[in-house]
C-alpha cells in the first residue's frame, strides 16, 4: 500500500525494494537506485535531497549512494540493508510518518523519482569472481545422460558436495546486452579433428544468481550456519552455453570457451531480506552429508516461480518453460560453506550461480538441450516456426517472482538477443 | 652498466626493470616501483620529484604512478611500457645523459631510491579474472597417467586447443604470504563416502603467469598475430594444489576447492619487452592446428630457467627441481587467441597461468605429485628428512631467470610457507 501508484502484480511492489545501478540521458553517471512499480528512486539524488534525514543510522553511510556500483552498500552488511529497505518502505507507505521527505515533496520527487522506462541499467555490482554451481539436480541428471549416458549421469561426488566451477566474471553483463553468436572449436560426429565454426547449438541456462556482501578472510571457512549473513541478494541469470563447443573442450578441466562468451543477469538485486518468505526446502538429499554442510533449518532454498520465453526474429512470443527454484539439491548457505571450506575468500560483489534449474516434467527444463533431448526433438513455436537451439535474432527472456498482488516480489526479467556471428577474421 | 652498484648475477639488472607495488613503514600507501639490484625506485616519489621531467611522453601519464596497483600503467599499452623502461634504464646508466635527474641528485635518491629489503611488496595488479591453462604437456601427461592411466593421460582435445579452466582471482597472493593447509572432502581408497580432513597431499605447481594489458571488446576475439600487444609482462606462479581433494571433486567440472585455497605469484612483473631475448620455440605440436592458432613466428614461448627449493621447518634448504619454461605445447599468444575465440573479453590486470611446467627427465618435475610418482616414492632431503608432499612449516621457493651476468633478467622468487590447519570448526 503506497501513495505511489504501483500496478497490480508489479514485480517491484513495496514488499520488494530491489537495488540496482542506473544512469539517465541527463545524468550519465551510474549511481544506485531502487525499483518501485513503474518508477525508480535515484538514491544519490534522494540522499542529496536529504531523503535519508529521518535516519541517522543511514545518514552516516550515505556516501555509498554516490558510488558507481553497489559493492560499498553491500559491504555494509545485512543489518544496514535491512534498515535502508525498511526506511524506504516507510517513505513510500501510504500512511508514511515522514510525508515531507518525499510524498509531499514535489521538488525531491522531480529530482529523484524517475520513470523506470527512462533509465538505463548497468551491472549492479563490480564482480570480483563468479562461481557457477551445479546444484540443479534434475538438470545435472538430464545433461549427464546426454553427455555420458544414464549410468554416469551423476558422478559419485554429486550428492556429497555442491559441485561447482569458476566462471568468467568479465563477461557477466546486465539484462538487455546483446550476445554475439561465438565461433569456436567443434568436433563433428564421426570426425577425428575439430573445425572452427559458428556455434550451432547455442543454448540458455536458467539460473538464480546470488551476490556476496560479507568478506571472509583467506584461510577461514564460513560455517554453514553463519552463511546467511554473507548473502546480499539474488538475481536471475542466463548462463549462455555453446553446447557443441562445450562437448569437445570440457574434459578434463571443465567448460571454458563454451561459457565465457557471456552470462546475463537481471538488473535489480532482490535483497535476501525481501525473500525471507520465499524460503523453502529444496530437493531431498538421501545421503548422509558431512557436518560442515548440515543445516539446522532445511528451508534454505528459495521458491521462486521461473519461466522462459523466446521471442523470435519474426516477433512471435513463445512460452518455453516454467519451473521453480526449489529444484536445487544444495542450498545457498551450503554453497557458501563448501566454496570456502578449503579457505577460499569470498568478497562483496562475488557472484555465485545456482546451476541450471530444471524440473522433472516436460516443459520444466532450464535449457533447450534438455527440452529437445539433445537437439533431436524440435520445440514447436507459433507461425510454424520451430527451434532445436537458439537462432540469430532470437531474444530469450527469463522471468521470476514470488507471491502475488501487492506483496509480489519479483526480479523483472533478464533478456538477451543473439546477434549473428562475426565474419571470420583471418 | 649502472652508476648504481648492482650485484653480479642480480635478477634485477639494468636489463630488467620489473614493476611492482610497494609500501614502506614510513609510507604505508601502496604505490608503483621498479626493482633494480638491491634497491627499488619508488615511482610515485620519483615522479613527484620531477624524475620524469626529461620525457614529455611519460610526464603526461604520471598519474598512473600514484595508483595503488599497476592496472592503470598496464592499460597504457606496450609502447608506453617500453618508453618508461627505456627511460629508467637511461637514468640508471653509468653514462646517463641526465645525471641531474637522479645520479647527482641526492635529495631525490633519498626520497625515491629505497633498499629492497626495506619495502613490503603487494599484489602488483588488481586481478579481474585468473585463468589457468594446462599447456605444460609433460606435466599434463604425467598427471594424466596418475589420475586416468597412460591410455587416457592426454585427452583427444589436448593437442588441438590450449586446455584451460577459470581459476580463483580472490585468493591470488603475493610472494611471502603464508598459506593455510586446508580442510576438505577426501575420499579414502576403498571408501565409498568421503570424510572431512586436513589435506594430506598438499603440492606445488610450478608455473609462469602472464598479465594482460590491453582490453578486447566482448564478442571480439584477439587474432593470434596481435596477441603479443596484449601482454603486459610475466611473473612466477605457484598454484598450490590439494591433490587428495582434487581427485574427489574434479569430475566433471574441473578443480574447485582443491585450488581456490591460494595461488602465489612473484612480486615483480617482468615486462614483455624485457623478455624479447628469451623467446624460443616450445614443444613441437605434431597436429595440424586450426588457422586461428597458427603463428608465423614459432618462437613465442619463453626460455626461463626455473628451479624449486624446499626449506623445511627444521631449516634445511633442499633443491627439488630444475626445468625450463620452454616445456609448453602452447605459446602465450595462442593462449590469448583461444581464450577469446568465443568472444571472451580480457581486461588489463587479468592473469593467465601457463599450467604446471615439467621436463621429461627425473628432477625436472613441476609438482611433487609427479616427482614422487603419485606420493609413492619419497624425495630424500638433508638430515635424513624425506617428503612425499608438503609438511606444515615447509617453505616452497620458486625461482626463475634468463641470461647471466650484468644482463640477467630474473623474477626473484615466489615463496610461501604452509601453516598448520585450523582446528576444525563445528
Amino acid at each position: 500500500m503506497s501513495w505511489l501508484s504501483i500496478p497490480a502484480e508489479s514485480h517491484f511492489s513495496i514488499a520488494n525494494i530491489p537495488f540496482g545501478i542506473i544512469s539517465t540521458s541527463s545524468n550519465t553517471k551510474p549511481r544506485p537506485a531502487v525499483a518501485i512499480g513503474e518508477h525508480v528512486l535515484d538514491l544519490q539524488a534522494f540522499a542529496e535531497g536529504d531523503g535519508f534525514s529521518q535516519s541517522s543510522d543511514i545518514q552516516k553511510h550515505i556516501e555509498v549512494f554516490s558510488q558507481t556500483s553497489l559493492n560499498a552498500f553491500a559491504a555494509l552488511g545485512r543489518p544496514v540493508h535491512r534498515t535502508v529497505r525498511s526506511y524506504l518502505q516507510s517513505i513510500f507507505a501510504k500512511d508514511t510518518n515522514h510525508p515531507k521527505v518525499l510524498k509531499d515533496n514535489q521538488k525531491l520527487q522531480d529530482a529523484a523519482l524517475l520513470k523506470r522506462e527512462d533509465v538505463k541499467n548497468h551491472l549492479p555490482l563490480t564482480i570480483g569472481d563468479y562461481t557457477d554451481f551445479y546444484a540443479g539436480k534434475n538438470h545435472a541428471f538430464n545433461v549427464g545422460c546426454l553427455f555420458r549416458g544414464p549410468d554416469n549421469a551423476l558422478q559419485p561426488n554429486y550428492t556429497h558436495l555442491p559441485v561447482a566451477y569458476h566462471g568468467r566474471a568479465s563477461s557477466v553483463v546486465v539484462s538487455g546486452t546483446p550476445i554475439r553468436r561465438p565461433w569456436g572449436q567443434i568436433l563433428r560426429p564421426g570426425n577425428k579433428v575439430p573445425d572452427l565454426a559458428p556455434c550451432e547449438r547455442l543454448d540458455i541456462e536458467l539460473e538464480m544468481g546470488m551476490f556476496i556482501c560479507r568478506e571472509n578472510a583467506m584461510g577461514s571457512p564460513v560455517p554453514v550456519e553463519e552463511a546467511d549473513e554473507h548473502i546480499f541478494g539474488y538475481v536471475l541469470m542466463n548462463d549462455w552455453s555453446a553446447r557443441d563447443i562445450q562437448a569437445w573442450e570440457y574434459v578434463p578441466l571443465g567448460p571454458f570457451t563454451a561459457k565465457n562468451l557471456g552470462t546475463s543477469i537481471s538488473a535489480w538485486v532482490v535483497l535476501a531480506d525481501a525473500l525471507e518468505g520465499a524460503k523453502a526446502a529444496g530437493i531431498k538429499n538421501d545421503n548422509e552429508i558431512l557436518p560442515y554442510l548440515k543445516e539446522k533449518n532445511e528451508k534454505n532454498v528459495l521458491d521462486i516461480d521461473l519461466e522462459v520465453e523466446i521471442i523470435t526474429a519474426a516477433g512471435t512470443k513463445n512460452h518455453l518453460s516454467k519451473t521453480t527454484s526449489r529444484n536445487l539439491l544444495w542450498s545457498w548457505p551450503q554453497m557458501i560453506a563448501h566454496h570456502t571450506i578449503t579457505g577460499c575468500n569470498l568478497r562483496p560483489g562475488d557472484l555465485l550461480g545456482s546451476g541450471t534449474i530444471s524440473g522433472t516434467e516436460p516443459g520444466t527444463e532450464g535449457s533447450m538441450l534438455e527440452q529437445t533431448k539433445g537437439g533431436k526433438v524440435p520445440i514447436q513455436l507459433k507461425n510454424g516456426e520451430e527451434r532445436k537451439f537458439i537462432q540469430n535474432g532470437d531474444t530469450l527472456v527469463l522471468r521470476g517472482s514470488f507471491g502475488s498482488g501487492e506483496q509480489k516480489v519479483g526480479f523483472g526479467e533478464v533478456s538477451g538477443t543473439i546477434l549473428k556471428p562475426l565474419p571470420l577474421f583471418k
